[in-house]
């Protein structure tokens, strides 16, 4: 019988990376809550002093990006402005000032042979996340996993090579400056994809790995993974109005569930209309849809009272425009409404407008998604607003987290057993 | 461009099999705790009903594994006797008397805006279960699952084909006769390797996989899955004897963990001993276990005063015997038993035997595993134990469930936004 094969020198590189942040993980757990909060302030006045080398660095990204012909809608995305990195640090800081979620006491109980089992609150160990683009998402990050005890292995964009660089050696320095390991943020150097699948499949070293960025990435991630993920691979959003809908409410809702901002996960892709209140909110809809620019797609019945939109094919249903078009589908009850969204949606966020109790709670009932809205815009599906004071990402699986992933889903829990000596008979 | 190549016909099997416990899922959620129960009810009343089948058709299996040749330790655990099916039967009502996780309102918060969030546990929805041998999983892990408003698709060993249809087909029958749909029991009939890695793809239709067994189907499962895994791939538990310990109390501990069932995920493999105790403490030890026919594997620090030991190699330290030997390693500190214990150890279940407060206190914060235990057996990881009144497995991923998997475990939570027409600005 031949060998394990050898490992190659990338494979060696990437676990040992991953071996130095465990070890660092290791360091943060056995530190209070204050020492990590000292930590995050150094970071912050880390990536304050280095403002100069960070904004030369991200110059080298853009003239590159420029010079290879990115999208301005990219470019944009790419570049830090004085301002956007001054948002960053302050984004470090309101970071700091959160509460601790590490150490809580979920829950406790005494068993009858005496045994004490308490269920206590711990970081998730080591956090790998892999990304495109915005380069403060690097600073972000970090910043949470350190605020929840957590290491973090960092994948940017190869388009924010330098940038991304340069923000990770500031937080070092800001690490290292409070005594903690700078291991505590990596940032993976090597270009090669390989890197990300050697990475995904490091059982042994990396605890949860968080894909953000568009559907194929998440697909390719989650094909390679052996490391459990934390993803929602899109956001279908719906918006129900129910025939005991409020008209202007439920107009005011769809305008800003489908325009406040269209390119994100929480928008809303479909509206469901109940046939018998379709006549008079389609038309009004369709006008104030038409002032803001939005294309809609609409079934055969909708399409009686919106007769100039284009006509619905299969493929609209289910689709994640992240655009101003919008799917528009009468449908003849709750049931119905509910039975799209449970055949066609992501799981991620969907409303109902309505006034009838008993339709609101059926909707909040039966729609399979991790968030569900009554009375109110699906844009409200996140973690800001949801009072997390910062989001890692949205989660549309069933483990673990659901909706906003904030500072508390970054931690997991372990069960501290205390006896006197019991042993199982 | 060349279509997408042509679904097998065995991917479309299993395909329908996850399209019809989603379906079935979806009904359960609907139904309420008293319906549950009831369905639970009509499932031991529909097993009981087959005894005479079930056990006919076990018959069967025992006497081709017989002419298969294998172990008498595994047609043991193949085998129904009358007293296992009436236990079997016991289980499901046992079960169906749980109190039940779903709909609970985790916790509530009103936003400034008036936008009250309420975090309620909900069903995961389609759980996948892989196991290896014991027929009666496939009647512990149903029950559990509607239980918890799951749908469950079951694949079970080869070697117990028909035990586990003819229990399946009566799970089935119960449910139809109270009403909920079949399926929300199936078992997976093909007997294809193939089958299990189309179960775990089906992203669209399972929710969670879990994979019961050897390390090598576990690594198999998660090496081919895209679907969310709960699973541990072994145990490997530690003790640890301070300086500090009652010798009486450690020698009992020590003697439970080791020896009351050897071949189970929380029985103790390596025993650490501080310095200062190794002296007074390994005699006895080496004496006890001798007794109890442990073979004990030692470092030299150890066999200084167990000369008669085998020495351990460093294949040893993380090795997960499940039989009747015992690695036993001396340690200079507390310190050095934690590091250990986090590099050799699998994050299941590890035990400090000590009165110093310091120590206990250092030992659960900073072992990082599932569960930690202060002065009692590793034996007591366990559903049972811990008064969740079943489990469906132990988990040692960081992810959702560690330690345990009972009925809430089985179980996720939905965010329910309830407004009055608030937008996002």
């Amino acid at each position: 019988m031949a060998g394990a094969p050898e490992a190659s020198e990338l494979q060696l590189k990437i676990a040992e990376l991953g071996r130095r942040a465990r070890g660092a993980a290791l360091r943060l757990n056995a530190l209070d809550s204050s020492a990590r909060k000292a930590a995050l302030e150094q970071m912050a006045a880390a990536l304050e002093a280095a403002t100069a080398q960070i904004q030369a660095a991200n110059q080298r990204d853009v003239e590159a990006a420029r010079a290879e012909g990115l999208s301005s809608a990219m470019l944009d995305r790419l570049e830090l402005t004085p301002a956007r990195i001054a948002a960053m640090i302050a984004g470090v800081r309101q970071v700091a000032a959160l509460p601790d979620p590490v150490g809580e006491t979920i829950n406790e109980r005494e068993r009858p042979n005496g045994l004490r089992i308490r269920k206590v609150r711990v970081p998730l160990g080591v956090i790998a996340i892999i990304y495109e683009s915005r380069p403060n998402v690097t600073a972000d990050a970090a910043a949470l996993c350190v605020k929840t005890g957590n290491a973090v292995i960092l994948r940017g964009g190869k388009e924010a090579t330098f940038s991304n660089r340069a923000i990770a050696e500031a937080l070092r320095h800001g690490l290292a400056a409070s005594g903690v390991p700078a291991d505590a943020v990596q940032l993976v150097q090597e270009a090669d994809r390989e890197a990300v699948r050697e990475l995904v499949r490091l059982d042994e070293y990396v605890d949860v790995v968080i894909p953000r960025g568009g559907e194929g990435l998440i697909r390719a991630v989650a094909e390679m993974a052996t490391v459990p993920l934390l993803k929602h691979y899109k956001g279908v959003c719906h918006v129900f109005v129910d025939k005991s809908a409020d008209p202007n409410m439920a107009l005011e809702i769809c305008l800003n569930a489908k325009c406040q901002r269209p390119g994100v996960c929480n928008a809303m892709e479909t509206l469901l209309v109940h046939k018998a209140i379709a006549e008079t909110f389609l038309p009004s809809l369709a006008q104030a849809m038409g002032e803001r620019g939005v294309e809609l797609r609409v079934d055969q019945a909708a399409r009686q009272w919106i007769p100039q939109a284009h006509a619905a094919t299969d493929c609209d249903w289910g689709a994640e425009y992240l655009d101003l078009i919008l799917a528009v589908r009468v449908v003849d009850s709750v049931e119905e409404a509910i039975a799209h969204i449970n055949t066609y949606g992501s799981r991620h966020t969907d409303a109902i407008v309505a006034r009838d109790e008993q339709a609101l709670n059926r909707f909040v009932t039966d729609v399979d998604s991790g968030v569900v809205v009554q009375n109110a815009s699906t844009r409200f599906n996140d973690g800001g607003e949801f009072g997390m004071g910062a989001e890692m990402g949205i989660s549309t699986d069933k483990l673990h987290a659901r909706g906003p992933v904030g500072p508390e889903e970054l931690t997991t829990y372990k069960y501290v057993v205390t006896g006197s000596g019991q042993v199982r008979g």
